[in-house]
């Protein structure tokens, strides 16, 4: 354990990258795949179980929070690692992205955001500054800069003027945030697909100064190809001892590639999300739970995965128990999809440190290729 | 571990009993509360879970089962325990009074009962025979005898034919369960309220033999009081030897009664059904999660409890998931409610062993009297 906030990049095989981020609440090894907590909890899963995966960090969700149970209150229950019971780092967001995709009645304006509760249509106000404060009445370890990010594809002045708000807030969010030691304020790039608008969104952040750096508005509909395109170029622009962090991505597939550009850390509902749909994450590609096919099948989800789901159930288990509604379908599959994703930043990680990246790149795609074994 | 099924009356205090039932899958320690895994799981937990609350032995219901997946495919797979990760004894109902209370269209004759499915309609019939068959494919350990039952009140004609078709039935499953060793069929009396029909149901099923005794057609919307009336008789009319089941009971104090009157094992669905719609059973009564009196409290929900939900969580947060509709909460609560029944159930063995059953019941009522902590 340490006092302070720090990253120690061990090993760079091509552009990935793997090393450690020190904090007072333990280690993140990365690459990092973050499990999303959005409402205080990792949906259909216990903590103790999340950790098992091999999480070492959660997300927590700003704006969620903020509107239900609310930050003050669990600033007064004594912040939300004790809430939620979890006591290793937690990473928010700022609660703009969310703002954006969920509230109504949104009023942008330079000094922020006031929109509507989805949940009962209360007003509310976010700014970089209580943006930060909310942050800190969670007790986050890694705080987000309060951005604004447009939807792909938008035009160059949307894209530039968006870019250039976000860098304003995030020279007010590092004011705001102050000096916390042993937390993180991380700033994010911005600028679209448009690579001067990411160099320029770059140079302000470098200059303001931040513990990490995010890739910010990638992953909002723009495809994997012009997502690729972007992190060919965008994640070498930011500082290289700082921890990069590519936010809400994403797909098996999308965070191996973001890794082969040079991303540390990364978060994504996806394996939780799908889980609680019946849609499995294996080496061998999707496997939809629901198909007929899995009703009589008593083979495990995947051959090589240790969660509970594979080790102790069959498919013809997972089948039943996903038509039939009950909560375990849940619980199981996002179990699993979670250790599946957890092995993966695993294998990286290994692969990184001993040079051999392409390789374990090569069968994690021909694996995935192949294709769910055959039915029965 | 034993090859045979036996029971083993090691104390009693008054009419209260504790003992063990030996089974080739475990021992089961009497007096024993079921949980309920209705379509092959306990709702909102892992079998490893239940376990840990100290459940020996969970009920799977043939009705549920044999409709979805169905008998024919659960053998298949190798049968019930290892379909659900559950090694231990699995009592099956027989699908008789579930048949009543959720299929349509039924027609009850001498033969049995032909129904629809309350999932997709179509048409099934259960037959002592049939019941038995499923009973075997699922490979329960402790199976029970097909019956039938009138809800209450019913007038005494109703009630005693009711009853001699049962006992009819008894009859037909006893030669259609064979011989069986190491698995156990247990005989359900009926009779209503009506002493002289409980009599005369169990001088049936005792001519019969079994390898246990159910006391049936009770906690059917006949009253505490009433049905407390019944077992002051219904018990004792039973083999001593042999374990007797009060099936579908009950609420915590409904449990204690029985087990003063002398029940040995029972089941219900109330502590699993309760945790999902955020009602917990404490040793200072119910609490209610969802009252916004909890959305501050920083308490645990029991604090005598040792489950999850109690030893890591407050009142706030089991509040705020309830609200949520998060997982997490029926999860929880459901392992509390679990947990706080199966701590009832040690603390009862505990007493009649130590012959203070009588004292343990008054602490149990006073604690319960008391009501929950005030408001903060």
């Amino acid at each position: 354990m340490t006092a302070q906030f720090s990253f120690d990049l061990k090993a760079t095989d091509g552009k990935a990258r793997t090393g450690v981020i020190q904090t007072p609440r333990g280690d993140i090894r990365t690459p990092a795949f973050m499990p999303v907590g959005t409402a205080a909890t990792v949906k259909a899963m216990m903590p103790e179980s999340v950790r098992s995966t091999g999480a070492d960090i959660l997300l927590g969700n700003t704006y969620h929070l903020m509107l239900r149970p609310t930050a003050e209150r669990i600033d007064r229950l004594g912040g939300l690692h004790k809430f939620m019971n979890w006591d290793r780092p937690i990473l928010t967001d700022s609660g703009g992205f969310q703002v954006m995709s969920l509230a109504g009645l949104r009023k942008l304006t330079e000094q922020g955001v006031t929109f509507k509760s989805h949940i009962d249509g209360s007003k509310h106000e976010l700014t970089p500054e209580r943006s930060m404060e909310i942050q800190r009445l969670l007790g986050s370890d890694i705080v987000m800069c309060f951005d604004e990010c447009p939807a792909l594809p938008a035009d160059r002045d949307r894209i530039a003027e968006s870019m250039r708000l976000s860098m304003r807030w995030a020279e007010r969010s590092r004011v705001a945030f102050g000096d916390r030691p042993g937390h993180a304020l991380f700033g994010i790039q911005q600028g679209g697909l448009e690579q001067d608008f990411r160099e320029e969104s770059a140079e302000a952040l470098k200059e303001i100064g931040f513990e990490g750096y995010a890739v910010g508005g990638l992953a909002v509909g723009e495809g994997q190809e012009a997502m690729f395109g972007c992190l060919d170029y965008a994640p070498d622009m930011l500082p290289k001892d700082r921890p990069r962090y590519l936010m809400g991505v994403g797909k098996p597939d999308d965070i191996v590639g973001a890794v082969k550009r040079g991303i540390d850390m990364m978060d994504c509902v996806l394996p939780s999300r799908s889980g609680r749909t019946g849609q499995a994450f294996t080496r061998k590609g999707v496997v939809n739970i629901k198909n007929a096919r899995h009703a009589d099948d008593p083979r495990q989800l995947d051959e090589e995965c240790s969660c509970p789901a594979c080790q102790n159930y069959s498919r013809a288990y997972l089948h039943h128990v996903f038509r039939s509604n009950e909560m375990i379908s849940g619980m199981l599959l996002t179990w699993h999809n979670l250790q599946y994703f957890q092995d993966i930043m695993a294998g990286m990680r290994d692969a990184i440190s001993a040079g051999t990246f392409e390789a374990w790149e090569k069968d994690f795609h021909e694996g995935r290729a192949q294709g769910d074994i055959d039915p029965l």
